[in-house]
This record gives structure tokens, sequence and C-alpha cells, in this order.
């Protein structure tokens, strides 16, 4: 398996895997009728960063990383994961996780957080408490699964690094976060 | 009192009270560098409804009110208050929630959720708590603090309907989340 960074040309070849996750309606809270070009906005445009996992040329999954929040939220980083229905059990998602954590060190980020996961995904939630991650809260029925109707959400957190390691952050960071808000203020202005 | 929705032009009488709660840094994960177009793209254009208090012309707060996730998260929704400092301890922040609730409902929202109550901001807690809603979750260390330095973030949240009341969404959420894909294509393409 061969992770390497997302390019703008690779995202047809992840966009089946894409729409078939949201489309089922068990585990991400996107509208199941984005189009492609809306999702490649979403996961390879906003985030600070967006890596691919491949084999043999076949993609496995992919990931995302990006500041949780702006200003003084923004030490903490927030990630979204997807593996292709025929590549799961083979241990992506962790691998994925395991490189994110690195990523997100790297880039300079304190801890991961992880802001709705879908209670009733109960291998992912097994799979983020064996890689360290805590359950800090629960959003009553804050996910409308396809066939099971409302189903609760867990907040899940772990430290990248000791808090005492806190430093000034990366200038990358906040300029991520500012970057959204100047794509929506050029696209007003181009309407006025 | 008087609540009324925001107008782009009523931005600048409220940016005052904007920047000075940024630059606090003690409540809101904001970049304290926002510029005033900035600020009222994600105060104004984001939001599903932007509405503001005054009262004889003095601008007393405002709050947002707009979906907390997109697709099968949709049917929460999420606000942000400000209340101008010279305001506080009137009730302001309290009736700006009431109103907020009261929108909720009636745009089809069956709870609301707040994402990062900063927990020093003690005198917010207790409101939140006294209008009903429940600490659901606590990130420990979310908040980088101006004088506390890290301090934890609380989830809080609220039915605004009995869950079984639960509906059909109403078209207009989902499209608010699509909104902003949609900016971030279009400023895409325009770079290209």
């Amino acid at each position: 398996m061969n992770i390497r960074p997302m390019q703008a040309g690779d995202f047809s070849a992840f966009w089946p895997v894409f729409q078939a996750i949201i489309q089922a309606q068990e585990s991400y809270a996107y509208d199941p009728q984005l189009t492609e070009d809306q999702a490649r906005a979403l996961w390879c445009e906003l985030p600070q960063e967006t890596w691919l996992a491949e084999e043999d040329g076949v993609v496995l999954g992919s990931y995302f990383i990006k500041p949780n929040a702006a200003g003084p939220g923004a030490h903490v980083c927030n990630c979204g994961y997807m593996v292709a229905p025929a590549a799961r059990g083979k241990g992506v998602a962790s691998a994925l996780c395991a490189h994110s954590q690195q990523r997100g060190r790297a880039l300079g980020f304190l801890a991961m957080q992880f802001n709705a996961v879908v209670a009733s995904n109960t291998v992912a939630v097994a799979l983020w408490k064996k890689l360290g991650f805590a359950e800090v809260g629960r959003v009553p029925g804050a996910y409308r699964h396809r066939s099971l109707g409302l189903v609760d959400c867990l907040i899940m957190h772990k430290w990248l690094q000791a808090p005492e390691a806190d430093k000034p952050l990366t200038a990358s960071a906040p300029l991520i976060a500012r970057k959204n808000i100047e794509a929506v203020v050029s696209r007003k202005r181009k309407k006025n």
C-alpha cells in the first residue's frame, strides 16, 4: 500500500468510492446528491492536505486533514477517511489514520478531533478507540441513518503531542480557514 | 429591544462588536485578524439567517442560524451569538437565544447544537444550561484562551421538537451547505 498526496487529477478515480459512501448515508454528513465537482472541492480544496492510498494503481482509500477551527481553535486538526468497499478489512483505515497523525504532528497540530462519528458505525468507533482516540462527547440523534433513523454522533479526541509542547502555530493553519471565507467574499462580489 | 433580520448594510454598525469579541480571544474560534469583509461573509453570508437586536438605533447584539452539517446531519442547527460589551447583563443573549430557537423550529430543525462553548466562559455556559441546553461533550484544551492558555470546549445540545416529530427536511437546509461548496468550486474555476 502506497500513501501519497492526492492530485486534482486523482479525484475521478476516487469519486466512485466517495459517491457510494455518501449515498449509503450511514457514516458521512455530506449531501448524498453532491456532484463530482462539489465533492472534489469538499475533499481536495477545502482541506489543508489530502492523501490517497493505492496499490497496483487501484484506489484503496483517502483522507484529508485540516484545522478543526480557526484562530484560537486552530491547534486542533480534523480528518475524514474513506475506504473503498472492496478494500475493507485490510487495515487501510488504520494505515490512513496512523499516517494522518504523523502529518498532524508535522503540521504542528496538538490534537486531533472527530466531530461526528456515527455511533452505529461500530467498526469505526472500535478502530478509533484502538488507535488511542477517546470518546469525549455524544450528541443524541444527530445523524439520520438511512435505515436506522436518528442515531447518535460521537465526538472523539486524541492528543498528538503533550499539551506542554504547545508552541506558536505554523502560519498555514489560520490561512486555510481564511481561504474559505475569501472564496465566499469573492463569490458575493461577483454576484453584485 | 427589537430583533430583526440583519441586512448587508447593517454589518458596519455591528463590526466594532464583532471585532472586540474576536480580538479578546476568550469565546470565539475565529481568526482575530479577520477583516470586516471576511467577518461579514462569515456572519451574514455563510449562515442561513442572521438577526440583529437593537434599541433606539443602537446595536445590542446579533446571532446567526445555519445547519450544523449537511445531508444526514442537516436536521440539527447551529447558532452563534454576540452581545455588545456595553449591552451585557440586560438579557440580550437570552432574548437572542429564545428567538433563535423559535426560528430553528420554524425552519424545521429538530435540535440545536453548539460545537465549542469555551468552558471558561462560565456566564455563557450557565445561561445555555438555564435555557435548556445539556452539556453532551467536553473537548480537552480545544481553545487557546488569550490569558488562560488551553481551555476545554463544551458541546451543548437541545431538542427543539420531540424527535418523534421527525419529518422530511425543508429543501433549504441542504442547499445552504451546498452553497458554500459551490463558492469554492467557482473560486477554483476562476483561478484555473
